[in-house]
C-alpha cells in the first residue's frame, strides 16, 4: 500500500482551456447583443411614454397631438386619400346624384337633392363642411358639431346651447381643424373619451350611463358621437332619436310622436324625414357587433412599425385594407373576403334600387292625385306611408356599407320599405280612379340629374306638370 | 493498516425488498388493466368490422342493417318521435292550414290546400306519404320515390320510366320500408351513394359529375336527392330544374321557357307553380354551405358511446340537440344560440307574413277583375307577376328552417315577392278603375281555415262571391 497507487492525472491537450475561453465569450456577445436589441426595441415602444410633451386641455391641432404620436398622426393624415371608392374602383368621391338620379327626386325639397356625394376622410371635414350646397346661410351651428376639434372647446366656453345657436357663418374663424385626435382622446391620459353631449344624452334617454361603458365599446361608441341617426331638436340641438330604441320602427315611433318632419317633399307634399347615416344603429343590429367587434377593430386594424404596435388611423373601408382588417379574424384569400363582401352588398343594392323605383313612382302618383283635385285628407294615409317607407329606404341607402353591417336586417327593412311604398301606390291608384282616371299616371323623364331637377323646379315654381 | 478498514456495508432494513416488489407488481397490474381497457374500447370500435353479416344488395329492411350497425339504427329508430316543433313549444306536427288560413287560399286548386301538416321523421314515411289527401288515385308511383327503401330495387327492377308511370296504389304492395339505410349507403362497403337519378340527371344537365363529389360532399348530396324542388316532367318523371342554375330566378326562368304550371289558382285563374321544398338549394346560398359545413353536420352530428364514435341517424333539428350540433362550433350558450336563430327566424317569419297578405289580395283582386269584366288577354301580366311573386313567397315557405339557412338570400326573395304581388295588385286596380270599379275589391272573409276552404269551393262551383 502506498501513494504511488493514485493514477496519474490525464492531461487536456492545451488548446482546449483558449478555446473554451473564447466559445463562452462568443456565446456571451451574442446574447448581449440579443439583450441590446430587446431593450432597444422595448425603449422604443415606450418612448413615447418617456417623451411625452403636455397637451393643453382643448387643444384642437392634430400636429400638435402628433409630436407626441407620430405614428398615430401619421396614419391619421392618410385619411387626405380620397380613394374611398371600392366595388367600383379608383378615383374621385362618388357623385350619388350623379350615379342615381332616383335620389335627385326622392330628395325633392331637400338640400340632398342638389349636393350628394360619397363622403371623404376626416382630414377634409372642414373642407367639406364649408364646401357643400346643404348648408345655407339659416344654418345653425349645429352644423360644425360633427366636424372639427375646435367643437369642444367651443362647447366648454359657449355652452351647447349657445353653440348649437349661432349662425353658422359666424363660428367660421374659430372652427378651422379637421376631425382629429381631441374628438375621441383625452389629452391627459390619451384614454377614449366622449366629447359631444349628443350620444350622452341619448344614453340617458335610455336609461344607461356611458361611463360604464368598456374601452372595446368605446372603439365604438367614440366612432358612435357622429356616425348615427340625428334631428336638431327646436332647429338646432343635435339630439338622437333613441328614446325607444336603435331600431328603423322605435325611431318612426318616435318621430311620429314628436310629429317631426324635416322637409316636405316638393312633389308629393308628404312630410318627410331624411335619415342621416345611422352607421351606429345598423352595425349594432349585425353579427360582427354580436361578437364584440368594434368599429375600430375593422377601420382602424392594428399595425406594428419595428417594435410598436399601434391603431391605425387611417380610418377607412375595411376593403381597402383586407390583410390587416378581414383576414386577422377571417383567413380566407384577399379576394375570396371581397368576392364575399360584395356579394352581400351586390343583393342589398338590387333590393335597395327595388325600393327606390316604387318610392320615386309614389310621389309622382301622389303629385297626379293632387293635380286630379284628390281631398287633402284622403292623401294622409298614403303620404304617412311613403313617409315611413323612404325613412326605411334611407336608414339603409344613408349608410356606409351597402348593407353588410347587418345584411339580413337591412334587406328586412327594405322589403318593409317596397311594399309601403307599393300600398301607397294602390291606394293613390284608387283615389285617381274615383276622380275618373283609370290610366296610370304619365310620370315625367326623372331618368338623369338634370331632368329630375328641372321637373322638380317645376314642381315648386308652381309650373303644370301635366301627369293626368 | 489491516482489511478492517474497509468500511462496514451499510444494510437495508429487511421491509425494503418484499415493499419494492410489491409496489412493481402493483404498476404492472394497473398498467395491464390500462392496457386491456384500451383494447377492449379499439375492439369495442372495431367490433362492428369483424362481425360484420351480408347485407343483400337491395335489402330494404333498416332493422337487417341494423343487425351490423345497433347504434345508426337505434338513432335512425328515433325519427319516430314526432317532437318536431321547435319555437312554438312540443306536442304534434303543426297544421299549417290551421295556424296560418292564407295559405288554404294560396294553393286554392292544389291538395296543398286542403292537407299541409308539418313533416314527421323519417320513420313515418311510408304512413304519412298513404295518409296524406294529396296522394289522389291519379298519382303516378312518382310520389313513392322519396318514401321508401323499397324504391332502388324497384326502379332497378322496372327500370324508373315504368316504376314512375305505374299509378301510386299499384306499388303500395311492394313498397313497405320507411326511409332508411339503403337510400344513401351501398350495402357492400357503407359508402354513401346517390340512389336517386333525378340528382344525377341535374348534376349532368349542370354539365357536372356527381361521383366526383367529396365525402363531405356526399354528406349533403345524399340529402338533396329529396329535399329539393323538383316536377314531374310528362307528369311523372322526377326532374330538378336546375339546368339554369339552383336560385329562384334560374327556376323560373326554367319554368317560364318551357311554360310548366303545376296548377291553376281556383280563384285568381292564375297558372301556378308549387315550390316543393328546396332546402338543400336554400342551404347553397348560405354561410354553413359557404364553409363547407354538411347537412350530416348540423342535422346528424357525431355521437360516441364507450369508445365508439357513430353519426347520430335521429335526423332533426339541431335546435333539439344543440350541444350536439351548433355548439361544437358556436361556443355558446345554448339558450343564447336558441335566441340568435330565432331572432334570424322570427325576422324572415314577419317578411313572409306580408308576402302572404299581399298574395291573398292579388289573387282576389284578379278574381274581382274577372267578374268585372276584364278582358283575359289584360290580367296575363298581372298573372304572370303573381305567378312569380308565389313562387318567390313558396321558395322559402315550403323550406324547412324558416329561412335560417340563408337569411340574407331568403330575405331579399321576399322582398321580391311582396313587390310582385303589390304590383300586380296595382296593374289589376287600374284594370278594374277602367271597368268603373274605384273602390277596393270586396275580400270575402278567409281568415279561418274553414271560410277560406268555403270560398274556395264556391269558386270552384262557379257560384257567385260578389267581390265589386
Amino acid at each position: 500500500m502506498n501513494t504511488n497507487e493514485t493514477p496519474p492525472a490525464r492531461t487536456l491537450p492545451k488548446w482546449v482551456g483558449p478555446v473554451i475561453f473564447l466559445l463562452t465569450a462568443g456565446i456571451i456577445v451574442v446574447l448581449a447583443l440579443l439583450a441590446v436589441s430587446i431593450m432597444e426595441r422595448r425603449w422604443e415602444a415606450q418612448r413615447p411614454a418617456l417623451a411625452l410633451k403636455p397637451i393643453a386641455q382643448w387643444e384642437p391641432d392634430n400636429a400638435v397631438w402628433g409630436q407626441n404620436y407620430p405614428r398615430e398622426f401619421e396614419s391619421y393624415r392618410n385619411t387626405r386619400e380620397t380613394g374611398t371608392r371600392t366595388k367600383f374602383g379608383g378615383g374621385p368621391p362618388r357623385d350619388y346624384l350623379d350615379e342615381n338620379p332616383r335620389q335627385v327626386l326622392l330628395f325633392a325639397g331637400n338640400p340632398f337633392s342638389k349636393d350628394y356625394k360619397q363622403a371623404r376622410g376626416h382630414f377634409h371635414s372642414i373642407a367639406d363642411v364649408t364646401g357643400t350646397k346643404r348648408i345655407s346661410e339659416k344654418s345653425p351651428g349645429t352644423c360644425w358639431t360633427c366636424k372639427s376639434t375646435d367643437v369642444p372647446r367651443l362647447m366648454a366656453d359657449m355652452g351647447v346651447e349657445q353653440f348649437s345657436k349661432t349662425p353658422f357663418a359666424q363660428l367660421k374663424d374659430r372652427v378651422t381643424h379637421s376631425i382629429g385626435c381631441q374628438d375621441c382622446h383625452d389629452p391627459a391620459t390619451m384614454n377614449l373619451r366622449i366629447t359631444r353631449p349628443a350620444l350622452k344624452e341619448a344614453f340617458a334617454a335610455q336609461g344607461r350611463n356611458i361611463n360604464e361603458a368598456t374601452h372595446q365599446e368605446m372603439r365604438s361608441l367614440v366612432c358612435a358621437q357622429c356616425h348615427v341617426e340625428y334631428y336638431f331638436k327646436d332647429k338646432a340641438l343635435l339630439t338622437f332619436p333613441w328614446a325607444k330604441g336603435r331600431g328603423v320602427e322605435d325611431m318612426l315611433a318616435y318621430y311620429d310622436e314628436i310629429n317631426f318632419s324635416d322637409y316636405t317633399h316638393a312633389v308629393s307634399k308628404t312630410p318627410m324625414l331624411k335619415a342621416q347615416h345611422p352607421d351606429f344603429e345598423v352595425y349594432s343590429h349585425g353579427i360582427h357587433a354580436y361578437r364584440g367587434v368594434s368599429c375600430s377593430d375593422c377601420h382602424m386594424p392594428y399595425r406594428t412599425e419595428g417594435g410598436v404596435k399601434f391603431t391605425d388611423h387611417h380610418v377607412q373601408s375595411p376593403l381597402l385594407n383586407i390583410a390587416n382588417s378581414c383576414a386577422v379574424c377571417h383567413r380566407w384569400g384577399e379576394a375570396e373576403i371581397r368576392q364575399r363582401v360584395e356579394s352581400i352588398q351586390t343583393k342589398v343594392a338590387a333590393v335597395k334600387q327595388n325600393a327606390e323605383d316604387a318610392l320615386v313612382a309614389a310621389h309622382l302618383d301622389l303629385a297626379a292625385a293632387m293635380q286630379a283635385g284628390v281631398a287633402e285628407a284622403d292623401l294622409t294615409g298614403p303620404r304617412q306611408l311613403v313617409r315611413h317607407a323612404q325613412f326605411r329606404w334611407d336608414y339603409v341607402s344613408a349608410c356606409n356599407g351597402m348593407g353588410f353591417h347587418a345584411p339580413q336586417e337591412c334587406t328586412r327593412i327594405l322589403a318593409d320599405a317596397i311594399n309601403g311604398a307599393q300600398q301607397a301606390r294602390l291606394a293613390v291608384a284608387r283615389l285617381l280612379a274615383a276622380k275618373g282616371h283609370s290610366a296610370p299616371p304619365k310620370h315625367p323623364d326623372t331618368s338623369t340629374r338634370e331632368k329630375a331637377a328641372a321637373i322638380i323646379k317645376a314642381f315648386e315654381a308652381g309650373e303644370k306638370v301635366n301627369l293626368l
